[in-house]
């Protein structure tokens, strides 16, 4: 896998040490090649000694699978490389939006194509990931927040016009060194960034919200900075249609994820929290309808880096590969 | 004053004790009566052997200014038995709404009276302030999200149809035995609470923005308790009315808060966040327009102790008695 | 399992869920018996339906292996009614010390027995561990503390004269509602408590450390509650007896713990951080000479719940029944 | 002042803010010069549009008082160009050791030379430091390490053979950009660094300890990172010398310090937390006699950045100047 040294590449490696069908291969790094991953990734014992080597498709290449989780951009030019029989996991944004001018105006370079999308859970994706060797794992705000509002906008519950702030944990972020993200700073302090439809994650919502009412939804998305390493709770809400209560809301949630092993809506009266995820490839989900506002409002928890990030994308692999979706991965979270 | 062994009493009387007008009186408590106040806030070292007593109208006569920190539903009681000529600030929420049908529903006991709201900032509220011996300090959330959206509805700017996520520090919840508030529980962890309309200071937020709107709003708020001692971060947004963009939006938010002490409407590009106003009696606040989305976005932080509940009464105190409204007070933050 | 409420009880659940070998059987508590599991660990997403059972010999009778995470004292009597052939896993204190003196002066109730120590780490505690039916669990700060120092003593690198000061998060003091331990306390705080040999640990440290250098040690132990969750850095620290340097020291260590599936002597340069351990059965440990002090200094980190208490339970179960002795237990940290 | 831009220049121009008796002259920066101060002290709103300057003996000329805060080795340069009349305060390490030798060999460059030590507390310091106009500041460790220790060495109560363990917050590392220091890193995670006499604080503690014993003292000092913005918890412990108990330490330390405006020795039973001297000058401090262990234990809680670096400065310079020595300082703390 490439991308060894980073936070998303780290959570992999947690996941795939206890893959029972999978074996690691090659571990790959930008300017930490050359150094033993314990230096990097100190709580991956067993992987201490491997050495980094340098991110390149032929360093890359003789695996089953690659999982590429690098900075965006980089992500099409060694999937070029690699073979089509090669099962390509993209934890990177490159290969998530199908109309190359959105690509073009988030992201300011040439758009690299669009594969299949990793959120098995949502209208139509499981079939796309089955047995494909391209798969585009979703941003982690995404994941929280398309889980959240799905269900409604299909159902036709809510108009195309929602609202969504995501509470992150810094290691979205990723170990980049910039002074807002040091514990200084960070610690104590909730802060807002990327306000105002300026986050690269909105075209992603408003694509897949879009696919899933069938028709274009407007987006409001802002995220906000919380003091933990870890999780994104995300609150999502929209105006009711009709007058559809919490019950007949709950009953339209229950139908579109009851047989899915990794969405738990909770019981009324429990609330979503994301300690109850940490580590885990679960999302908590509660919805309620507030009447006197006339909006849904559904909170979802996930664990940015599991759920978010690497867990989901090992979820879609073993579906391309035809394992068991849940190999591997747990429900479990590591709380308190 | 009232209440001095919580999380509301010891921030008042951090404030109090660099309030050059001020003497600290006599103190009281529930069950903590008798004890010292040092063994409740071991933070006030001046005060450490001041002996707290029973909160009653008797212990609590002969001030020229009461506080009262109290639970929900016992400042009434205890008001009505000082004079006239006493000024009274209710940091609980006994006074602050209108409608006694409102407060019947939200908080099940009978309506102690509506007193001036602690908000100067709020059109009109200066000036209701001025002189008066009755003060109800309005609650901390309410605090963070009308300064957010009353310019923009007074203004017409918005529809009357708003959405905010309070982000909130656990302080927020008082110094109450409940497991959720642990330690254990909320380090490294986001979670949702009262979602749907079922948090009671909806009504504070509904009654106060209608107000700035001149028609009634529709309000749905949702607070996330994160992982900090202090501090509130408040997303409010609405749908715009017109076209208006960033530049415009800006404009209406110098002008109402220009002549401000306390907010700071924050230069272009630079983003609230808590620690930046930890201690301190300031609000900051960004304004933003999501063309696409068609909404207007504004974050706020402040401190939910000090510009929240006590820095807001001292200010309000302050214009009741003809000080300079800024006296005790600071817009310098103790971070990081 | 008694005791399956509270944080020990949690961990352990969450590690027997994973344990290829174990079925998990009636789940107890005290106040929350008659309420589902999930409503306190929401965490533990399969067990979410369980109701506890009260806690009672009759409630945990016909099980192979019970598990007490209960209250100190609680323990002895419940023992007492299980069967010889039920392996008892005391997760509490009431079987750690051999005196029946030291449990009367510490704890102040009768001593209830001395069970085979639960660390196996320590020498000759794997032999006793094999085959038995009652296992002592050890204490968090004791499992990082008698690993940093026993190899030393042992040794003779050291005189019996040792300071240790644990860093612990707050889980360690368990679901309690005592304000100190709330949220709003924690956050931003480091404290001391129980200083000068008031922690009921430090018998339990005099005794498995004189074990080990087969002499009367002292020991000054000093625990400090930082804001986090989880975790213990363990300090240590005593005089050097010779002049051995670095190098040597690291040697004794290496030797020691050289086949310890569960400890990790760090390349020299690199130092614990608790962060690496979380969730995980390991134990990370530097060692150092400071020749100017004439002092050797070991540094240890755990996770209290996990290899500091649930883990160990699980990794000496693993011992008496026969299993591999790793089984169901993980060295890979969820970071960050 | 010289280094506005960081995390000790953040705090000296908050404190200096308050200060009465001080008007804040040119602020400078390294590389942040030519920006605007909000920038990178979003809490310091009255000085949010004051431009930085370069740091140079040019743009700090003019000045009656000139704070150094930069990183070590830079101080002493400046400092040569400036007047014999204007009083520097080298909030650096610069100054404050006095034999060459230690300097070269910890820090690896040519001694700046010695200045008055800017510690008052410790016996003589306040006279040296009257009328001077040269001040060493000293580092945030031995300020909570010499307090703790002082008083028991000077008495005779202890050997010359201390060990220190100080959990500090991660500001006292500065806003320096390295990977260990972000915030996914340090949230929920205890670590060690600079153990076994590697850190440099080591020999400041040394010099200091020996004058008030009046003999060379060992001292073993082990830093440990905890997940927090501010606050030094510090541990200290030594042999003792004669059967002293609680009560007669205690006698030692409130003769020691029962003048000390910033010196609060806690009653009975009460144990230092940091956060009771958030952003506070003053020093909780507790001491207890081990007769197990044979030895005494203190614990004293600071601010870091406050007593421990920037309002320690201050306290110093209202003495060199002749103001009183609490002028603009505080003893109460923010919390929770």
């Amino acid at each position: 896998m490439a991308g060894a040294s980073g936070y998303a590449g780290g959570e992999l490696l947690r996941l795939l040490l206890a893959h029972p069908e999978v074996e690691i291969g090659a571990l790959t790094a930008a300017s930490s090649a050359g150094t033993p991953l314990g230096r990097h990734q100190p709580q991956l014992v067993p992987l201490a000694e491997r050495v980094l080597r340098e991110t390149s498709a032929r360093t890359l290449a003789g695996h089953d699978v690659v999982f590429l989780a690098l900075p965006h951009g980089h992500s099409g030019e060694i999937a070029a490389e690699l073979g089509p029989e090669v099962l390509v996991v993209d934890l990177g944004a490159d290969h998530r939006l199908t109309e190359a001018s959105d690509w073009q105006r988030w992201y300011g370079s040439e758009h690299a194509g669009t594969w299949p999308y990793g959120l098995p859970e949502l209208p139509g994706a499981r079939e796309k990931l089955t047995g494909t060797r391209r798969i585009a794992v979703p941003g982690c705000f995404p994941t929280g927040g398309l889980l959240a509002l799905a269900p409604a906008l299909a159902a036709g519950l809510v108009k195309p016009d929602v609202s969504v702030v995501g509470v992150t944990g810094t290691s979205g972020a990723g170990k980049s060194l910039k002074p807002h993200l040091l514990g200084s700073e960070v610690m104590g302090s909730a802060s807002a960034y990327g306000v105002g439809g300026a986050h690269r994650h909105t075209p992603e919502f408003v694509q897949n919200l879009s696919a899933a009412a069938g028709e274009r939804v407007k987006v409001s998305f802002t995220p906000v900075l919380a003091p933990m390493s870890r999780g994104i709770l995300t609150t999502a809400s929209a105006p009711l249609v009709s007058d559809v209560d919490t019950e007949g809301a709950r009953a339209v949630y229950e139908k579109a994820y009851g047989a899915e092993p990794f969405v738990q809506v909770l019981p009324a009266g429990s609330w979503p929290a994301t300690a109850a995820t940490l580590g885990a490839n679960n999302v908590q989900l509660q919805v309620v309808v507030d009447a006197d506002a006339g909006r849904l409002i559904v909170v979802t928890a996930i664990d940015n880096l599991t759920k978010g990030t690497a867990g989901g994308a090992i979820q879609s692999m073993n579906i391309a590969l035809g394992f068991a979706e849940t190999t591997g991965l747990s429900t479990v979270g590591v709380a308190p």
